[in-house]
């Protein structure tokens, strides 16, 4: 699950999706055993709804990425495959946008620091100024990006600007509390992740911890998912709920979920950065 | 929790629910001394919201039920009280509804038989013939009432006949695929529970389970709740959920989903049948 | 999950262990190939602690069965392999051991009929008469076999014929309150399936919930696991727990936890059916 | 659930225990209500086996506490009371004791600031200076008292010190890494809380993830309970499991253990802190 640090750089994952059809882990399996390659762990999955195979390998081989990379592509284009070859617990490097709520920034740091979830905090992106401290304390660059109506296509080319210098390969939104535009939703698509503070398809839209109370749900839940054009209709990645009861105000179901929202949401970080997660259309495969 | 069976005639359970003021728990608990009784269990909440005081409380007395009964309608008049007083365990007579699908209805027979549900199952109804030797099996009386647009009125009338020739006081829809009629729902209000096959408000209407899997949730889930007039909105008394993933197929979270409804609407008839569940508006009051 | 009925005759689990080195999936993902073989769900697994590897695949193909099973036998010899190959969904021919519990009796003959657990109950055997119409009413033979001191040896040769006779392929100990001879249970090593009544390894030995009640214990939970010599420590297949508080007697506590119980002995069974559990020493892989 | 801040200094919490008899509730609900109290909150509960009856009822009074604390010292001598009264939600001095790991030190100064977690961190003591800047960043006075088999008097010495200086309430071991003396725990019996990195009674003693992958097990656990003299049997007030599989390594059930230890010890905290635990013995009565 974790990776072990340091990262070894000749145990290498490699995940790939392409249309269904005879003879793809032969082929997979077979060009890593002639770099070598040893197996550590390895899932398939075939969707008879989209038609799509999904495959997810760790290998260790001497023979290093490059060489293998070669090999992959030409193997991709005889079988329309979509791939990615990636270092094993190499840290993702990733933003992490806010606004004023602390705890699943916190919660993200802290993991980073003494869980080894693999990524690499390079930026907190704020429309507020107030985790600037808590940036500080975990040795994070913040960057405070007001946002007004006026300042809003400003903001995100500033957010574009900071993604492309600093290298960013994952945007986390940990309750940042700004629409993003459906232009910027597509430019970095399959590489924004948002937590939602309910438990998706229900309660969309604001305040959704009043709406769970005024209809006295006894679980409370929250989503972790990709981020479309469509706000809380991306791909989900990762759900949990926590109990609840009558005795809970509104207040007491915001502090509960503040729990379950850090908690899907630092599984799906670490999923995705450990490169578990395949998009099947608007749903996900996750190879836990 | 579960009763001690056989039911002990001193052990009395008193509910009640009032505008709240101070001076109520002094006057109940007051009165239960005077009477002799003695304390085994008690929870009281006070809804903020409603401004309305709830409270539940289990208490032995050899003084006898008859003799608390008047002196409490001299309190529920001095407190605008609405309340009831049963002996603890006595088993609740109750209706069960079905269609086709056994989960329910197998699980509330084998947990009434072998768990000491406080029940006592004198009816199933169904407007088909298939679960039939189940019922038998379980010597509950088996009625089968089809239901056709043409025959609904008369299908609801045999219904009402049979609740109150057999002094019904539970009515249990156990995945009975059947709406009830709003004169229906408001004659037995606060009677009937519904297990709806869905973490609510998600997902309500038909298919559920394919709505979901389209979706790609990563939990199901279930809720049994009262039936009110407007379907799938009833006061809440139970949500439970299973975790699910990419591999499951519709069937499959079929499958998984009988789990998590039998299972809700288990504890939520128990936590009816205990007395522990109050009406608070359009939410419940659950004290478990 | 489950497997659609009817069993197609095509699909077939494969699942294998052997020491671990480079290429053995290239080389059983080649032999699928050659077959014609479409892999639709596989999942690989290698121990660094033991030195295993582990796999376990499901493929569609044409060429069927028996000619599979030649060239895998000398893929085994290669490779040093132990290997199953079965039909997706075949019905395991299932013998289930009972006292005078019915839950998980109850609970696996109802998911065999409704929910396609690939089981095939074949007997109930029981050293009481008790729970006769319980499997009479699911139609499963039902054998006394009543166990005294005296009569154990020959009752354990009784249940031995019977696994004989009709080719029992699993013993699942439902409950059953009698201990198996240490030459029983290696006999029918890796095929019986034990529902230990506690959180193992806790409370090892009897009256577990009595234990926990004393220890004031906030969970209560259940353990799935094969039967070895050693009773209560054979390789754990599935856990479980439920939440309990103070106000719970102990039976109270044992009513909860046959809910814990049933559940987690169903999920171990139907993973067993499944082919999805494969012995690693004495632990267990399970490739849900 | 959370108090809601500032602290209403008329919205009082009282518990008690005593000998169960008829009487109790309305002796204390009457002296309550002439008063004026407003009782928006209350749980009892008789435990049939120690014979003992417990109380916690939170009450709204312009009297004040102290004209209440007079009358209830009548009370108690009449019933043979221990009881106690305090301000909902005031915050209760707390020493939090760490050795090297961070995750309950963070999580709970993180729920301190942003989730009304109702104690005031007056000092953190280590027998490492590993935390020192954690514990800056959170503004709590840290305290280096290291300690070797030399001077563990000294050490325990200090210890208490600062607890008198300090005036401090509630001790958390949040996975201090040494055992306190008998003597000590006598000392601070009832005002000590440990979280036991593991699911007990199960793996007692060191390294209890190393023990639970080497049975492989199927869920691991954390225990928050009272420290007594015999460390890891004090009365439970928490538990609670993650899942794991035989994928996880140790490090992986360390890292998924630490969420699983801060969670259950924040609960405990909490419920403590809210005066929400009772003693009954060595188990605890828990009025959530």
């Amino acid at each position: 699950m974790s990776p072990t640090s340091p990262v070894d750089p000749t145990h290498l994952v490699l995940t790939l999706s392409c249309p269904d059809r005879p003879g793809i882990v032969a082929a997979v399996a077979g060009l890593l055993a002639q770099h070598g390659g040893n197996i550590t762990e390895s899932q398939q999955f075939g969707d008879p709804l989209s038609g799509l195979f999904f495959m997810r390998v760790q290998v260790t081989t001497d023979a290093g990425a490059d060489a293998l990379r070669e090999d992959l592509q030409a193997l991709a284009v005889r079988f329309e495959m979509t791939w990615r070859l990636d270092v094993v617990g190499r840290p993702l490097r990733t933003l992490v946008m806010v606004s004023t709520a602390a705890h699943c920034l916190n919660d993200l740091a802290f993991r980073q620091r003494s869980e080894n979830l693999p990524v690499d905090l390079v930026a907190v992106v704020s429309n507020h100024d107030v985790l600037r401290p808590m940036a500080d304390f975990y040795d994070i660059p913040f960057h405070h990006v007001p946002v007004t109506a006026a300042t809003k296509a400003a903001a995100e080319a500033r957010l574009l600007e900071l993604v492309e210098e600093l290298d960013v390969e994952l945007v986390v939104l940990a309750r940042y509390m700004q629409i993003l535009s459906d232009e910027l939703c597509r430019r970095l698509e399959g590489r924004v992740i948002n937590i939602h503070h309910s438990f998706l398809p229900s309660f969309k839209g604001a305040r959704p911890y009043a709406q769970a109370h005024d209809r006295g749900v006894k679980l409370i839940g929250a989503t972790a998912h990709y981020v479309t054009g469509d706000l809380d209709e991306g791909p989900i990645i990762e759900q949990d709920v926590e109990r609840v009861d009558h005795a809970h105000a509104v207040e007491d179901l915001v502090a509960l979920g503040q729990d379950v929202e850090r908690r899907a949401l630092a599984r799906a970080v670490r999923w995705h950065a450990e490169h578990r997660v395949l998009m099947d259309g608007r749903r996900t495969i996750v190879f836990r």
